[in-house]
């Protein structure tokens, strides 16, 4: 058993964890460790967004774009597919893709055809949304958990530091946040507050949304593919639709309680198909916020109680993978654009007049 | 809003507290204060153990008896009455009662009546079991809560500062922990063991046991007195069930998980008749070990889930009186005696050979 936080992420704590240093975990995780010279990473969301049918093709080649962008030099060494529909009925096709260094996404959003595509008027008027948010946290800002340590997902793929022992840190609630390096001496508390350019977004613009200090960000996934029999009942209808209303509820009313965005999504294969897999996406005013609504909130107690049924009826004997990261991101770890999407979209939603 | 922490009961921190400065609790709840001069209270509890029927009477004329000496010059300032049956069958009636000074509880015990009722062989021969339990912690080593702010049960009867305002401190994990005063300084792990004294705990003995640094101890209650239609409803038919099966629990496989004892109690009015009010009481190995269950066991996540449940169907609006007192105790506030009970009673549960 070993720490969550890398001993290279290792200092001298002004702020203890939660546990006891003895606390034995009731079952194993697994964490990505990072590659020497691994520092920072970025985690790039390359949406496009539609409305209705007659819109979805065009929508579809253009994520394909993207994903055959993404094979230029310095493109991201990992990138997924996926799909959702937003509040507002708009599909919303996201690439998101991983960068083990900075200077390579730079370049890579540098590169000329990405950057004239990007910058091109056409944007505006070929009758689809845009939006890149990229979140490039440092080492000490970011945690990921496993459940198998034979196959990482997400920011792990890249990290190129193979997989940590069994970790200490999980299973209790504020294990999160114990996981995340800088929690060592940071209470990461959130201050100022989000703010667009032009201050009022609207449709048919581009629209820059600068972050605050400390925004938390999760994405948490599942996998069912090699799920059988009365697990695969089990997860599709007592765990699924469970997860899908707490996903609603944080997606329709998340803002109250410091949620600014999330979104539900499966996975597509590179043709399109939807897979086995589907991942929440959510952006936070704050980790406690997160943390609050995990802890409390009806719809994740419920989520929580499901998944606990779920390991029991099983005898914690799963073959459903899941996994998260989450980070908390300085202001210079934060940019997102959007280019002619609905005002509630992605970190704009609640700022529209 | 105010500090779960009296404000003479603040000192510098070298521990941070679970939640923000700016953290606002979903409900409200209270604490007790304690008067000025109340600087350690005695939680007592006296039992007599019977098996059977047939002993009952004599069970409750002893415990009557107990009640009664209450009276005497320096008696507690409180008391209650309560019934359960063990997990080897047994009757355990208990009288708790609560002191403000533990001098006065010193000379309570050394009044000559009770001492020699206590010390007399005659208590090994009675056909009777009697024990008694008795936490005294520091105003440091405890915290209350109720769910109302116009009525007390418990330690705090007898604190005599009145109560608090709304307090922040609740709502979330870690809570607890965060309202006792000695967590601003202090991780209260627990270090050592229990020992017996006879060192192999059998019936028809005197045994002593003694305590080790920072066992942990809640009593943890509810009073559905007042409620009516859909609210009794809910309590008797869902909470209630469930609330049972967690104390089952802890009272059969608790040990497994650092929980001593749990005894699972109904109030009993002064002529023996049942109220209706119950509280759990238990002891653990360290206020660590109680967090875990509290946050992770399926039996309590249940009772947690079935509380929030109930809270939104009544949509706050409770008629349900909730309370608890916990506290976590170091070697000399502690201190319990069995006489001819059987060896799975209290903290000699685990003991034996």
């Amino acid at each position: 058993m070993e720490s969550a936080i890398a001993e290279h992420l290792k200092c001298p704590r002004t702020r203890h964890r939660r546990v006891e240093d003895d606390y034995t975990p009731p079952y194993p995780v697994w964490s990505a460790r990072a590659a020497a010279g691994v520092g920072q990473v970025v985690m790039g969301y390359f949406g496009v967004q539609s409305r209705g049918p007659e819109l979805q093709g065009r929508a579809c080649a253009a994520l394909m774009q993207i994903a055959r962008d993404f094979g230029l030099a310095d493109g991201p060494g990992h990138h997924d597919l996926a799909h959702f529909v937003d509040a507002e009925g708009f599909d919303n096709m996201i690439a998101i893709a991983y960068w083990s260094d900075p200077a390579a996404f730079g370049r890579w959003c540098a590169t000329p055809e990405i950057d004239d595509w990007w910058r091109s008027p056409a944007r505006l008027d070929d009758g689809l949304g845009y939006f890149r948010e990229i979140a490039s946290p440092r080492a000490e800002h970011y945690e990921t958990m496993f459940s198998t340590p034979d196959r990482f997902e997400g920011v792990g793929v890249v990290m190129g530091g193979g997989v940590s022992g069994e970790i200490q840190e999980h299973g209790y609630w504020g294990s999160m946040r114990d996981r995340i390096p800088l929690s060592q001496t940071d209470a990461m508390v959130a201050s100022g507050s989000r703010s667009a350019i032009p201050a009022t977004p609207a449709p048919g613009q581009r629209v820059r949304i600068a972050g605050h200090q400390n925004v938390a960000m999760i994405r948490s996934g599942q996998e069912w593919t090699d799920t059988t029999g009365k697990e695969r009942t089990l997860y599709l209808e007592d765990m699924e639709p469970t997860l899908r209303e707490g996903m609603d509820f944080l997606r329709d009313q998340g803002l109250a309680i410091g949620c600014y965005s999330n979104r539900y999504m499966h996975h597509l294969d590179a043709r399109g198909a939807p897979l086995q897999k589907s991942f929440g996406l959510s952006f936070w005013r704050s980790l406690a916020d997160m943390e609050r609504w995990a802890e409390s909130h009806p719809t994740h107690v419920a989520i929580f109680g499901s998944f606990m049924r779920y390991v029991q009826e099983l005898n914690f004997e799963l073959q459903l993978r899941v996994y998260h990261e989450v980070s908390v991101l300085k202001m210079d770890e934060q940019s997102y654009e959007y280019i002619n999407c609905h005002p509630r979209t992605g970190l704009m939603n609640g700022l529209a007049a």
